[in-house]
């Protein structure tokens, strides 16, 4: 697992910034489920994916989450160093949904490197603007489409990941991702049942007509 | 009206990037309502706020606005120049909400001294990091808190920025601000109104008992 092949930018970088970074970096390999960084844990540095999948979401004052973003193999996650980001002020607890190998890069080490190195803070320029353009388009899904169209969307963006029409997951777990409760998420995929869209047993969603899944969520 | 009096940060480059960015900045002065950027309207640069507030916010396939954040004297629009930062896939309307002047920095300028000066790539990150933070906190009211939360803390707001408790303001205005139908505002004010906590005439909504607002607003 060369951190390299990862951070295609670190070629970019002179010698000696390269070698700070790299040797600063630590590698990672967590079972699904692992917690890599939450708002109780300080600055974990940055995460570069290597293989996986993450997950990002922040919480409700009562507990109830909310999916901000998804992170796959080469993603970089620089909310988790936020520290080294004087006006970042706010928390984001970042998640591996399936087993992953990560590299992680200590806050200090990188911004210590950004300081004196153009390439690398237009870089993070760059990876914050990802994240924010990815946060803006979910709060625009968020603010003016209804549950049953982002429920539409999102039922295909996870069978596009699973490379299946035949999804295992939970009711629970679907409002955690769209920030709803259990209830809700039950009665439109209820509705949606009714209507030929999915077909619905014991922890596990089928999808059975996906084009107009696909017409309803592009609604 | 000296532009580095309104962006300390030009004093740390090096004289050449310094000439550069001042000698391309264009100073405006603009009446209140002004447009002074939209996703029509391209890559319109840096904003820096030399008097007056700017609002910054986002519409709905329908048209409703929802306000995004404020900018006040010293501060800095980087949304408004998003062609430099290629990551940024977004669109905001930038608007004058009182009269102000502004000088603006060409994007193109801004990006290529950048490109070269990673105190000013670095300086880039903070704003950006700034503006997303605002735009998180907005967002955690948006989808936790209810509408009469979000009023009370929206009149306080307008309160502090206006110096006094009247303010001239219509429901549809309010409206905008919150990212919510005119009807609603209505209904919530005239609760409000029913509970002692404000006053509402033609046109103006009158703060009577801002301790109980505050309370409401801070649950």
């Amino acid at each position: 697992m060369e951190l390299a092949a990862f951070f295609p930018m670190l070629g970019e970088l002179p010698e000696a910034e390269r070698a700070k970074l790299a040797d600063a970096a630590v590698y990672r390999r967590v079972p699904a489920g692992t917690v890599l960084h939450d708002g109780a844990s300080g600055c974990t540095g940055l995460l570069l994916v290597a293989s996986g999948q993450l997950r990002a979401y922040i919480f409700s004052p009562e507990g109830r989450e909310i999916t901000l973003y998804r992170l796959f193999e080469r993603d970089v996650c620089l909310l988790s160093a936020s520290c080294m980001i004087q006006s970042l002020q706010f928390d984001i607890t970042v998640e591996a949904e399936k087993a992953s190998e990560v590299w992680v890069i200590p806050a200090k080490v990188y911004q210590k490197a950004a300081e004196s190195c153009a390439a690398l803070a237009n870089y993070t320029n760059q990876i914050m603007a990802s994240r924010f353009s990815e946060v803006m388009w979910r709060v625009e899904q968020l603010l003016w489409k209804s549950m049953d169209k982002r429920l539409a969307g999102f039922l295909l963006e996870e069978a596009a990941l699973e490379g299946g029409g035949t999804l295992h997951i939970t009711h629970e777990k679907i409002a955690n991702h769209l920030g709803t409760a259990r209830e809700v998420v039950t009665r439109v995929l209820r509705d949606m049942q009714n209507e030929g869209l999915i077909r619905l047993s014991r922890g596990t969603v089928e999808l059975t007509d996906e084009k107009r899944l696909r017409k309803l969520s592009a609604q």
